[in-house]
């Protein structure tokens, strides 16, 4: 029975080896390649550890903030990564994004796979405050990329900074500091060029 | 004030962005590429998640795993990988991996930094069931990867049975049923031929 259950969980864990391939619209800060959702999914969960003393609600549950972020883009596997700023792909994301969901997560023991896809569904809700922490650090992430590689990603798609500052704008509700950061940056990296006025 | 340490928080974070850059001896299960820290990370912390009813202790603190696992192998930044059956690269590992600690950690505010440092110090002394059971999962992460590519790295580096077997002992410290596992699965991939007798 614990054999079978384990069996179960390896599959999970090497079907889920496939995000590395997925790749993202966001570079290295060195902009040798484009970023894959595996190490996003690193980056974002550890950038929730260092940035914590930054958040507005006092009491957030860290562990469920990091498996949040450690999932949130598994479902990539199946439904490919949706660039933030094409509204045509992200008419259908939802649905797609469920469909993967409930393969991917149904390959685990029922208990371990329906944890995990409850956590799924409250960041796709955002309906908590460690859900909207998670999603927080899920949009400044490559707002951190582009500011220290000159914009990189941004030039090439020849993003506005009024796109910029619409899609991370619920950034505030999870931390007012970290958005009124994200405010000025864009303001500097527009004068320098790096955003379309 | 507040800036100021947010200042140093983005610029650790914008420094680890080239732990995606430093590539293992371990392929992708797809064999594509090379494995990159940075993903190996992502892909144990959320296996520490998903095995966690195969630990030996009960009353694990899972978040201190999942930091533990997120930062286990940052000092590669400076230090690189060290392909674990290296023995004359493993010589000066530690204190190439010290001397690393020392200056990405000193990045943060202090107790920031200290806080991460002293996880970082836990996972190389593995004096805690913590330590132990999150290098039992840095351990096994690779075999995987092996098991699921025909031992694609195995094969290439020409590893013996017995290398793997004396290497990785210590996943039984924290997970019997796993380390039965592990013992299981090398000797049926002997028999196949991908591990050297």
């Amino acid at each position: 029975m614990k054999t079978d259950r384990l069996q179960q969980q390896l599959r999970f864990l090497a079907e889920i080896d496939q995000l590395k391939s997925v790749l993202r619209r966001t570079t290295l800060i060195d902009k040798s390649r484009l970023e894959n959702s595996a190490e996003h999914s690193w980056h974002v969960a550890l950038m929730a550890l260092v940035l914590a003393e930054h958040r507005d609600t006092e009491d957030l549950d860290f562990l469920r903030v990091v498996k949040m972020l450690l999932i949130h883009d598994i479902v990539e596997v199946d439904a490919g990564d949706t660039f933030c700023y094409d509204i045509e792909a992200n008419r259908d994301k939802l649905q797609r994004e469920c469909e993967a969901a409930d393969r991917i997560f149904r390959l685990l023991p029922d208990d371990v796979g329906s944890d995990l896809r409850s956590l799924w569904d409250e960041f796709e809700e955002q309906a908590t405050p460690e859900a909207q922490y998670a999603s927080a650090m899920d949009r400044l992430q490559p707002i951190l990329q582009n500011l220290n590689s000159q914009g990189n990603a941004w030039q090439q798609h020849s993003i506005r900074r009024e796109q910029v500052l619409s899609r991370n704008r619920h950034i505030g509700e999870a931390s007012q500091s970290l958005w009124d950061y994200v405010k000025r940056s864009v303001t500097e990296a527009t004068d320098k060029g790096w955003l379309i006025d």
